[in-house]
């Protein structure tokens, strides 16, 4: 699919996720620091009131279309300056200075992803809430249902279907609780000036970036212009969410093949062939699957971004860009069909019970 | 950026590409593949004349929106199934059978990416003649210039700019050559049947599946459900192809350091920073090394592909799917900015003299 | 090279971490598992007390030569089973039975990886620790000489050194705090029985798990078996590292371009070339990119490895089996590197300090 | 495991590839490049005949240890220069000068390479071929039993077995046939000087590097020290061929499933489980899948390989020496894997039958 399918859009992307990821919001977000960083650079006495009051008023109302920024970032590689331009077309002359006073492009774009990725967090976590709920309720109708394990495509021995609940459960408990730790280091205030080391803010820097960060609600601290790290521990927290749901989804694939039918994953129907209609297949399950390995792949790249030379490295910057928004889709993608599959899935108990027995009478 | 960006559209995407595999031009193509299966059926007496006529009349001039599919798709994993719903309400009852008749899903999926990538291979098969002649032309003009070769980032000894050029251009040719080759390859029919043995069609199977291929311009020969070798052999082509554009970017971001200033990537301006005016950033050349980047990534994607497990595997399939589009994306984006660079570049003659001339007298 | 050279093993790879991953280790680290497993199980009445003291008392004195258990590996694949079967032949009848009793090969190689990990994160740790103290007594000595900041490879606005440095040292220290939650997570006993679920144990098996935990010094809990979400955030933890120093390397390989030569990696000389004797090669620090790039996508493996199917996959395990000690060796040959670079590096401070001279001169 | 590990040196590695991929070879072949250089040499009279002929005798019996280029390589990133070191000692003063006469590290490295990987195709090829003879035979004797497809893992309509061995045997063939031409452009000739263009043999650069070629047996042609693209087509061709054996791999494994059970990996036991002894796991098939997805990570990085900067980029370089080694012994493991599978698979005719009455009957 091209990226911007909508055929695709509900199967393989997540419309509330794109939304969170959109040029519209980028641009929002992006215009949002801007009045932030006026807003207390007056407070510092780094620029006047007065322009930060227009800054504030002409900017909250202000729309901007994502066409007008595209020839300018094709210019510039990054969408700041022409924004900013247009920006400064409504501005007064006075003020027009002040706009992103002693702050570089990157301040605006890192901030602005850092305030897509908490909203973007927001709705994860709470799709990843809604699956821990409706998978313990699974556990507890179904928990004690004995069924067989297989190990290595082979059946083992008796287990119960609570067992198997808990492999994609204990996991994402477990990462639902490191998400606090993780979000903190990582959604962090970007003010850093020209080359990071907010040089252009003289002894106020620090105070202005810990005013800025308490402003917007994120973490305070040093820049991190050429500091990836706490970002790519958080694309690695989102695949790993994504891979512990790929081997839900493989796990449902295979309790639902023909031979197996311990599980079928929409009860309501779905999952027809073209060809062949007394097919049941689980169209969820797979997409989890191929998700799984679509982050997996990603967060390689993100590991890349790592190694960001100089004090910008736009060969790596750049990455993050396409991977990050990605990551995210891919991710609530992904806790969508299972929370769907959760709800939907029907358990087949009596099979189960019957391929315990027939392996106890073959053994 | 959001896949679906508008902002980044020139910069990390490519508007002819992303036409090219767009929802419409996938619809289209798929009613192409049911409008010449329909015929070659009815000339080989598999379904009735009429039923061929009305089929080819009513697709022809059918549009289909994608919106309309996403729900179907959701439901079903392939938007086949859907679109022939559609479809079908336009017929009569009498050649909705025959729509379709004895083929999968996974049939007009994989001749509708095919014909995909015949379109997307033509236009970067031009881009990449246009590439070479452009610096066909800067050698021409600046091959002899004596410039310094750079080993693992240290000066070595002389060199001309011409040897610099030929390390993008000769891998450039012999890959252009290539593509004959793997093209007719990648570009065949898919016409297989619920498990691509083309059971459905008895006898007439394989004299169909030739007929369909000669009506579509395509390589025939057996099904290629789950043999995938092809299209990945393809798809390294793209890879490679990115990642020759982006050493050419890599080296040309290092000739325009400050320190060594041998060449401007864009001579009519182009990079600036919001923060820092006088720099001439490389703005096309950091999105070659960045897409390259993608490009080699997404490769391993597709190799997993391969380990398409059973007679059709979604798990793996759905990649393509993915991965397929955002290659052709990433590799016409790249070639376009290639040209871009090929054309706007400035080199500069006088510091590449006298980088040389200062190594001399150091030695 | 071969993954066996001894030309490049200490280049690419690092003496301490071979050691510590060999087969030697691995097999006493087996031997280890079981001789505590006996001795608890005895404890808990699982299994006589006198074949536990057999047990340990045989085990602790055994050699069992690599070599001997190539054959079986492949039949078996895993080298559990051989292993057993070499240590049963030591022990008398009646203990032979109580050998692993209960247990299958996955605790035993799960486990054995864990004791593995803890030794191998007890030098890389120290390494780290090194490392920080050395980089930040070159900060202490060159953290305020002036040096210009490059953005996009472009001259910047002049900064420090120490802000360079920061770069380096800010996202090592954070992850160096990570490492004992992380650690914590990761080193845990594994004991689940045939299918995870400890039924051989009937009702003692969690005591039975919890005791060999803490006989072991690891953490307790469930089994993990499909479960192996906390080894991946472990390894990534690892690509991170890597990541960083990938990015230390990658500055100080600019750094020392012949064209800015700030920098000298290896004041003691090394870096010479057959061809080129004037050169000083930045080989350790090319090293560091090289290894970060190979972390990444080892990190990608991991977390297919996550995709791990029913109760026990060995498509996704055997995975782990070669990323895990290379990502290990990968690591702990680039902590080395840097150490190396951070006693070894030649600051040119009146370099430095000329570029800057230049370029406010230029301005 | 340790990559040097002897327990899974069978299992997950190959023995012939190992040798192939040696430290001693290595070194044997080196001497090789430089034996020839320096009789072409002499022949064209770029170093006198005496210097020729004595370089040839002294090397010719000269046995140089691995670990005595350990230092060396780390010193300075390329095991050539400490190994020429040695050679010089052995030689007269005279002689001396014309050893490597003209030449860099990176000429002997890559030839190396290149005799490396003739070699290891001849034995790749060899095994390749018996596959497929092997695959042939088990098509001509149950390529007509009736068995199930399986798509999207539930049951699809009757095909035969010959089609799911075709699914395999095809893309083999094709591959094979690739084979020829991809060698030919990628076993060539490294003869440049230190920065490629051969500046050190002046007019006589071309013809001795075609004269060196013919005397190794190699394709001639300009350099390519930073031109990698032909060595990445020959690895992506052992990444497709991984990963086609990967889906051989999967779908044995799927077969033999105890639900299924129509095919036994080995019928001459194998695949126990120290817990379950009567368990047949598919020991061979999964290891098919793991090695083709280590494979499939590799070729990403030999992909980034290619975005080699400059005329010379140890950061890119280092990569192909650690994965091209790696990927030809996962190719020969895999291949000689599927080779044992081919002779020792049962095929469960009967069963076979059984599944696709059952569904007949069903439907």
């Amino acid at each position: 699919m091209n990226p911007k399918s909508a055929i695709f859009s509900q199967y393989l992307s997540d419309y509330e996720m794109e939304k969170i990821t959109s040029d519209e919001k980028f641009i929002r977000r992006v215009l949002e620091f801007e009045i932030a960083l006026a807003k207390e650079q007056s407070y510092l006495d780094i620029i006047p009131k007065k322009a930060s009051e227009e800054i504030g008023r002409v900017l909250a109302e202000l729309t901007i279309s994502p066409e007008d920024l595209r020839q300018g970032t094709l210019l510039n590689g990054v969408p700041i300056l022409p924004l900013l331009e247009l920006v400064k077309e409504k501005l007064s002359t006075e003020s027009r200075t002040y706009l992103h006073f002693g702050a570089t492009s990157q301040d605006a774009m890192d901030t602005a992803m850092v305030l897509m990725l908490r909203e973007a967090l927001g709705v994860i976590n709470e799709r990843l809430t809604t699956l821990e709920d409706n998978l313990s309720q699974l556990r507890k109708k179904y928990g004690d249902t004995p069924c067989m394990a297989r190990t290595r495509g082979q059946l083992a021995i008796p287990i119960t279907f609570g067992h198997k609940i808990d492999a994609w459960l204990e996991p994402l408990k477990r990462h639902e609780t490191r998400l606090t730790t993780i979000s903190k280091g990582a959604l962090k205030i970007q003010l850093g000036g020209a080359a990071g080391n907010r040089a252009e803010y003289h002894e106020k820097g620090e105070t202005l970036s810990n005013a800025l960060a308490s402003a917007l609600q994120l973490s305070g601290g040093s820049s991190w212009h050429a500091q990836r790290d706490s970002l790519c521990e958080l694309t690695n927290w989102l695949a790993i969410i994504s891979s512990i749901l790929g081997k839900m989804g493989a796990d449902i694939s295979v309790l639902s093949q023909s031979e197996i039918n311990e599980v079928t994953e929409n009860a309501e129907g779905g999952g027809k062939s073209s060809a062949m209609p007394h097919k049941n297949n689980t169209i969820l399950s797979e997409a989890l699957v191929a998700l799984a390995k679509l982050n997996a792949g990603l967060q390689s790249q993100m590991l890349l971004c790592l190694i960001h030379t100089n004090e910008r490295d736009a060969t790596a910057w750049i990455l993050e860009w396409s991977c990050v928004p990605q990551m995210l889709i891919n991710t609530a993608t992904s806790l969508g069909h299972a929370i769907a599959i959760s709800k939907k899935v029907r358990v087949h108990t009596d099979n189960m019970r019957l391929n315990v027995e027939r392996f106890k009478n073959q053994g």
